[in-house]
């Protein structure tokens, strides 16, 4: 193995010496190795360069973390176990030669893709522990039972929604309820605009699409949710990013000041209610503002409405995209996942004067979107409880940000700043200086992940580091003494990080202590 | 209605002459045009001037189509009829002013939309009639009933495929099977590499993205799948066809001689096996070359396989990701949706060595994949039961192309010359010439779709009008007395179109009659 030579980054030579170690004392598979923190101390490097070292190593596959207990020596014989396979079956005459080998018959792709989305995918991908990363309610908050007895009997009276090749934008009994949904809150929605897709990312990256090209620049709130930053990367649309506030939402005078200096902005994304990870929601004034600027600048605007229905207030905010009456302006997503059903994946767009365009590119991306689930959404949605069941999940809601909140201003360092959410699943906290040192959200996550309890880091909120100091907390789940234990330990080790080096650019070979 | 000067084209002017007398005329909605034919001889201008003139109407909403009727003024009324809406829900003092006026609140987009997508969504939409369009089965021809069981079961035994968050590439037990599946005709997939998808078109268009960029050529075959056309062109790939045989698919020599002139292939795009639409499965020594020849150059192959299973040979016919065993250089993809449930809009990618990064494309294009149809899927695979069905299936299907075929031969034109294809669910035919006059099915399509039977035209299929004396015919549908009229039908109205000019530059003022 060669990590490079010693102009090397850092953390690129630790984890040479490291493997090096390793093979030298010849350590079984499965040995754990030195914790981060005494890796850090015993070679005179900060915490930020031992964990990179470690990821390194864990990327290539020559070591794996387990959560709640570190990183340990892989198994090598996973590269070549794997038994021949299709011995008995038709064509092994063809089949000989080259195969059975083993397991990876190809080398390990080397990591291409976005170094944030993999940062993500490690997330997402990792079972067990205290998960306090997604914005995902727990299952018990949904009508899971009703949901249960619907499919149950769709199943047996609409067999062809098995059967049948699926066509055209969407189940019309549940577009309609789409749109009679929206009218109680006096968005007026076009059935025949609608699209129903699969989940609200679906629907966002058609928006996308709908009204931009590669290389055109999209502006978007900071922060913003990730998957959004990661699809526009995905996309190749240069961010353009918006101040958001807690309290308000995007900084209309910084997008108007935008425009005005000429920055070719081609579409604004917005997830204005219940805001990710803000929780803010704009008052109708904004909104209006909003709609009205991008009107006169003829520049579309993509709303992200999934955490509308979830907002605390007591009437349900609308949309931005009420109002704008008579431009189709605005590109409305929304979705259920969020709100009623996440296992069933259902999502929608009413795109305005872009429908057709979005109905063309939806045949092009995924042709259309199982009818089935869709069948059981439209079914609860016409025969009622949906009110009652939203009342119910936002008080829970409630609750267990107040515990969550209460349980961070109790345990994390003095000075860490947390919003007060206006809906949604989520909270966002900054952390304090220490000692005039920024701390890194970034490291917090590696110490975290190693002890099984998983969070969502500032970074992944922003273009570069601007939110490292940050991070994103679910509410999701009901409070229990072991997320709250869970919420101790996570302010214990925030109180230990501190961004001494930027990771990207540690090519200096000197080796800060920390 | 201003349809344009004198310097219009052709059709725009007769557009513009039919509009003016239906007004003048204060024709009453639903009053009934005169047929292409008459018009086309009233006016003294060929069929295909008359029917885009009809289309150009159409489009604009002044008339409609109804299937097997003809073309009828539209109801004025449907643009300004709509209710207020909202008007006892929260926040209609937010709703007043502006609205209330309308449906259709702002103008009909212009077709900025690729026309070919825009024809098949037309084509798509229409209900009723004889369908011969789509590649699809009918309904009676899958186990409707045993996933109505699998369904109510799962509905019932695993209630958190409702209210859980979906993650990851897909359900483990499927993404086995699919592996378990492969191996019975000698393809290794690792349940790693897979990813499950909202279809096999989800597949296509992530494996697209995952080995190329907007502007990067993609070689396809010629004639080939004609949503892989419009799926390119929402991609901004551009497209090199290579000639493609019904004996033996794709023209390796071609590809070979593109290579070698330096022709910059991104990726090459096959439908080895069932060819659509052309129904060829090449022999193994030619798969076994294409596999050598791109890996020979460091060009990934994406293989489209969803119609492998439904080849009728004794053998299950490997797809050409079984002769890559070691570069993973093959990103296959297949699905259910043509083999065992519609319906279930199930599809998956293996990508061999591009794995990681179409699981990060999945992410943000739709996340993850509903999974209740992926269990009930898994669980249909793993009892047992499917080599049965497949086997039922493709003898119905053989039955059905027999009888197609022969129809086709009987009731076209002399010299009209069709597949025998290997297997799948469609036929490709080519009309001969007409007096020296290459006929148009994109002609031939207007004139049956007013009669109510549908069709893909074969100019979808290719680039340009290169195919535009061909059809594709789906033999998916049990053979009836209906269905042989149909295609008597369309016989006798393919005896009729001739090119006589190409319809998208129809500028001359020339009037030829036909």
């Amino acid at each position: 193995m060669d990590f490079g030579d010693d102009d090397a980054p850092l953390y690129r030579r630790l984890a040479q010496r490291l493997w090096d170690g390793i093979e030298q004392a010849a350590m079984a598979e499965g040995t754990r190795l030195p914790s981060v923190r005494t890796l850090a101390a015993q070679h005179g490097v900060s915490l930020t360069t031992a964990l990179q070292a470690l990821r390194w190593l864990e990327t290539r596959g020559h070591i794996e973390a387990r959560p709640r207990s570190g990183y340990f020596v892989a198994k090598r014989t996973r590269r070549g176990k794997r038994g021949v396979g299709a011995g008995s079956a038709a064509g092994t005459a063809e089949a000989g030669g080259a195969r059975g080998a083993g397991a990876k018959r190809w080398a390990r792709p080397a990591p291409e893709i976005d170094e944030q989305a993999r940062d993500h995918l490690a997330i997402a991908g990792e079972s067990g522990g205290v998960r306090l990363d997604l914005a995902a309610a727990e299952s018990s908050l949904y009508p899971v039972d009703r949901f249960s007895v619907l499919l149950r009997r769709l199943a047996y009276q609409h067999r062809d929604l098995v059967g049948s090749h699926v066509r055209g934008a969407g189940y019309p009994a549940l577009r309609a309820e789409i749109a009679r949904q929206a009218m109680q809150y006096a968005c007026e929605l076009d059935p025949e605009e609608l699209v129903v897709t699969n989940g609200c990312v679906e629907a966002l990256n058609l928006a996308l699409r709908a009204v931009a090209r590669p290389g055109d620049i999209i502006a978007v709130e900071s922060p913003t949710y990730f998957v959004l930053l990661q699809m526009l990367r995905a996309l190749e649309m240069p961010v353009f990013p918006i101040p958001s506030r807690a309290s308000s939402g995007m900084d209309l005078d910084a997008l108007r000041q935008a425009l005005d200096r000429g920055v070719p902005i081609k579409a604004v994304v917005t997830v204005a209610n219940g805001n990710n990870p803000l929780g803010s929601v704009p008052d109708d004034a904004a909104k209006r503002a909003l709609v009205e600027l991008l009107r006169e600048r003829d520049v579309p605007l993509i709303e992200d409405d999934i955490f509308g229905d979830l907002c605390f207030g007591e009437t349900r905010p609308r949309p931005v995209r009420a109002f704008d009456d008579t431009h189709g302006n605005v590109l409305l997503c929304g979705g259920f996942s969020k709100s009623l059903c996440p296992g069933l994946r259902l999502g929608w767009i009413a795109a305005g004067r872009f429908a057709e365009r979005v109905k063309a590119l939806k045949y092009t991306t995924s042709m259309a979107t199982a009818e089935l689930q869709q069948a059981a959404v439209a079914e609860l949605l016409a025969t009622g409880g949906y009110a009652l069941h939203l009342r119910r999940l936002k008080a829970a809601l409630q609750t267990q940000q107040h515990a969550l909140r209460d349980a961070v201003l109790r345990y994390f360092p003095d000075g860490t700043q947390i919003t007060e959410p206006a809906g949604g699943f989520v909270l966002w906290a900054k952390l304090a200086e220490i000692e005039g040192r920024r701390p890194s959200t970034r490291q917090l996550f590696e110490l975290a992940r190693a002890e099984g309890i998983s969070f969502a880091p500032g970074h992944l909120f922003g273009e570069g580091d601007v939110f490292d100091d940050c991070l994103r907390l679910n509410a999701g789940n009901r409070w229990t003494s072991e997320l709250e234990a869970a919420v101790r330990r996570l302010g214990e080790l925030a109180a230990d990080v501190t961004s001494s080096e930027p990771p990207a650019v540690s090519t200096s070979s000197a080796m800060p202590g920390r």
